[in-house]
């Protein structure tokens, strides 16, 4: 058997996540449909962050097993021509299938990951951009990035993030480590990237939508301090659209020789 | 009366174009339809540059004439609120229509124009991206910056642009002067910016597609110079996609003091 890691971007705003429903209308449903026309077989997958409803993956990572061997560009060019134009396969890698099922000599595109890089688009201007539409959230009051950047270093480290925890999220704990959270102005586009060892259910976009109101100076920054403190949701601000919020990278160990793309400030540049 | 004066922006992916069509699904049939509803009355529009289907606007500008007068930021918002998310409108300004109705003294979105800016978005990678999807053109080979600025050199001036022009076109002359073409890269997009005082119908999409084959070095540079000469459309490359292009900036006599937002490289920056 032979273990393929794929990586796989898409736009979120047609699908209703990654995670396979009996609508059939999920990212992973119709990778999976690709992955059968392709192979002639059944193949299940398995993804290292499932994005929700409306969330974008520049470089979402997934793998399979399958007996089949094939050139790792045939992998991408099979698979694409049987996906929609708002999925593709950007890169496959071929890695043997361990004896052990559990063992660290076993890549596994979950539980391998050390680290997830997300980015949040932000236009902020007076007037919705129908460029943007789907691609990024909006907010048409001034957003001051200083007050954003002293409100987002009160949560580097590891905390207790259940105030930014949506409820339905099934972690076990809700201690995660921040290593770093970027907030950098592009003309009219702000856009926030936050690394951690792994996320929360819906933890980026409250914590967007909490740092916002910092930035408007609704809150004061050490507000962010208080809510990590206080641990409880219905103190932070509602949980923020999905349309800016893209899945940007995910980090392995450099002996697996994925050849990832790297994490983009913008997702095409 | 009072003309009045729209910056207009529009994702063109979902619509058949500008310009109105029995069909009315047009940029221009929608908002017509919402001028309708938010002035209680039907209200005829005029656009500097019409655009083809699938073809987006940064900022088209538009111009109608109504006895009602509003404050600007009302005619904004009050039309967004009957617009499509693909399409809004970004400034409004007022200006009085004169007496005499050729005069100079009256603006005019089409004709008081002296130049338009178009931008054209390629993307350059091996594989296609689901996040540009109708918001870039794609090219898979690998394309040489400049070989497509020494084929672009030739076209800049006033010349016969026959061999770059649609065979509907309905201008009278195919004489245009080409002010400047600007091609940069930005990460693996490609962004070609074309000034001239007007374009042919498909113009851009012509000489873009005719630049890319030079870029792959499937012609040399010197091509552009005789497809010019030749003026036969037979001879030069076929219609690019429209995906990747965008009406960027129209523009005016200062004097009419229109509220403009600069023509960025990027859409969106």
């Amino acid at each position: 058997m032979n273990r393929i890691v794929l990586g796989v971007q898409y736009d979120g705003a047609p699908w209703q996540g990654w995670q396979t429903q009996p609508s059939g209308k999920t990212v992973q449903d119709r990778l999976e449909a690709a992955l059968e026309k392709f192979t002639q077989g059944a193949i299940g997958t398995t993804c290292a962050g499932r994005t929700d409803s409306g969330v974008h993956a520049l470089e979402q990572v997934v793998h399979f097993d399958t007996a089949l061997s094939r050139e790792t560009f045939s992998w991408v060019r099979g698979l694409n021509a049987f996906l929609p134009p708002s999925i593709a396969v950007r890169w496959a890698h071929e890695l043997p299938a361990g004896s052990s099922s559990t063992g660290e000599d076993q890549f596994h595109a979950r539980f391998s990951a050390t680290a997830r890089t997300y980015h949040y688009l932000l236009y902020n201007n007076p007037v919705r951009s129908p460029l943007l539409e789907g691609k990024a959230g909006w907010v048409f009051r001034p957003l001051e990035l200083e007050l954003m950047r002293q409100a987002a270093a009160h949560l580097v480290g590891t905390h207790d993030f259940s105030a930014f925890r949506a409820v339905e999220c099934q972690a076990k704990s809700p201690v995660r480590t921040m290593e770093e959270i970027r907030i950098e102005r592009r003309g009219d586009l702000i856009v926030f990237s936050l690394r951690a060892n792994a996320f929360l259910h819906h933890m980026v976009r409250n914590i967007v939508g909490s740092l916002i109101y910092a930035g408007s100076a609704s809150k004061p920054p050490e507000w962010l301090a208080e809510l990590l403190v206080q641990r409880d949701r219905g103190r932070a601000a509602p949980t923020f659209m999905p349309d800016g919020l893209y899945l940007a990278q995910v980090a392995y160990d450099p002996k697996w020789q994925l050849p990832q793309q790297t994490a983009a400030l913008l997702p095409w540049l």
